[in-house]
């Protein structure tokens, strides 16, 4: 029943980001900062502290480059920052102590490209080779394709596994064309739609198309099976998640809009779930859910962690 | 990878009894008689409607009988009562309504007895013919036992999964020798130890050493694996757990006292999560939604269910 679990397993911090970026308020520099600091500090080596986008329409990022400007870098960690045009990521490149992604973007529903960006799935996809071009011009290595409603959209419902199998083909053979190598493919949960079956086939399937492609997996918590599917994925060998710490985030897709439904998968409770299950991360859980309630702290209102709020086993069990 | 998922599964509501238990004040009558009525016009068939224990020690369940009075009661709906020592029983008997379950209860922890009961958990095993011969006179059927810190206690720590088999072992055998059937054990996660791993090791070893008897588990959500243990179970073919709707409840054992830890596994998005993988419940899961959302409205504060927040994928699958 184990499956291929992964010995090891790489979560890819984007609380600071997912999480202030929601919220209808700006929240002060100095929070923000010692957050991603003690997130750092946890173990994490990855994290997405802000992002590049219109001050206008997000003024909650509008300070992204004083916020890099302000963190105290620890060595070995990615502190990455997140563009959608030419113009962000010309802006993350100006900025010192963005560790920049050569990141793709493909949709799979092509409703929800046409809401989300103004085009279709596959314009979307052919303005991937501009990005190509625009990573190789500034020397940025190729990282990862994200794929958008990779398992289900609020506008197409059920997305065919065979789709979002052709989109990972489609983004990987570009990458290959423009002289590129996509080191990995992230399957999105964009809206909360997975389930654990629908995870296993779908990796199956992506796995079986591009046997050389890594594939990591950008979950949300939104129907409360984060857990489960964290579980068949790392059982599906899996090795790479996509998480917010103390689960921060939202979802403007739910029935209600974005009044409280829930993020992105917790780091902290699924950090535990792998120790538990004898999987290494190299993140301190003590320190990543003192993290976690400096979060709630700063936000202000309780977030939907679980670990941070029951605390963990350590101190039972060295009690015990 | 589908395991032995079994294709109908029952969910046994604690929420009412759980979740108002566990508050600090007491909640009007009329509030949890429109609980119980939404939950049982959700097609659940089994709802734990108040606990029949010391209404000085625990003042918010001292109207327990006035409560049953007041349900408007659905045919095939076991409104169930919880009772800790003879008195309790006596009272239930009384109450007109109350659907009387054989439960024993047995400690696999013996610290954990101690601190809860006072006595030893081979005392407390003890303890239970005398509950058999109650039960008996009283022509109440034996429905199940279950087997408080099965997965982990947080005064002795990790659980040897072969003492919660000598504890199951123990308590059929007692079950036999006076003349009763056991039919069902259930395994309760009482303070957050499990995880998939560790419940499939347990039933596994429960279920080859009594083959004869169904396993169900009673799971807290404590630490956020709960989705994950639940998803494991059901692979192992458990088709019965306890759980609370809108995660009602809380734990008492949490690091920082039963301020706002997590309670039971959330009903709502465990049924979810069956209806998902193909698993019929009896369930209309927009009406359990609704439910959980008059729950918290009762309680006042938001509650720990994800689905409650974000809707289910019914209507989006309805507009696509």
């Amino acid at each position: 029943m184990r499956g291929d679990r992964p010995a090891f397993v790489t979560f890819r911090e984007e609380g600071p980001r997912e999480g202030f970026q929601i919220e209808k308020r700006p929240f002060p520099l100095a929070d923000r900062v010692a957050l991603v600091e003690a997130l750092a500090g946890s173990g994490l080596s990855s994290i997405q502290v802000a992002s590049f986008v219109n001050p206008k329409k997000v003024p909650q990022m509008a300070d992204a480059e004083a916020l890099f400007a302000a963190i105290r870098r620890r060595p070995g960690v990615h502190y990455d920052g997140l563009w959608l045009n030419e113009q962000g990521f010309h802006r993350a490149r100006a900025t010192p102590g963005v560790d920049l992604s050569g990141t793709l973007l493909a949709y799979v529903s092509d409703a929800f490209a046409r809401r989300n960006n103004d085009c279709s799935a596959a314009e979307m996809l052919e303005r991937q080779a501009r990005w190509i071009a625009l990573y190789q011009e500034a020397g940025v290595p190729l990282s990862r394709a994200i794929l958008v409603t990779s398992f289900g959209c609020c506008f197409e419902g059920e997305i065919d596994p065979r789709r979002t199998v052709a989109t990972a083909v489609a983004i990987e053979r570009l990458c290959r064309e423009h002289g590129g190598r996509l080191p990995e493919i992230t399957l999105a949960d964009t809206v909360g739609w997975a389930n654990p079956e629908a995870i296993r086939r779908v990796i199956g399937m992506v796995r079986e198309a591009l046997p050389e492609t890594a594939i990591g997996l950008h979950l949300h918590d939104t129907r409360g099976l984060g857990a489960a599917n964290v579980l068949a994925a790392l059982e599906m060998g899996v090795d790479r998640f996509d998480s917010s710490v103390a689960g921060l985030g939202g979802c403007p897709f739910a029935e209600h809009g974005d009044a409280g439904a829930a993020g992105n998968i917790c780091t902290e409770d699924m950090v535990f779930l792998c120790h538990e299950l004898g999987i290494e991360t190299g993140i301190d859980l003590e320190r990543l859910i003192g993290a976690a309630r400096l979060a709630e702290r700063i936000i202000g209102r309780r977030l939907n962690g679980r670990l941070m709020h029951a605390g963990s086993l350590a101190a039972w069990r060295a009690a015990a």
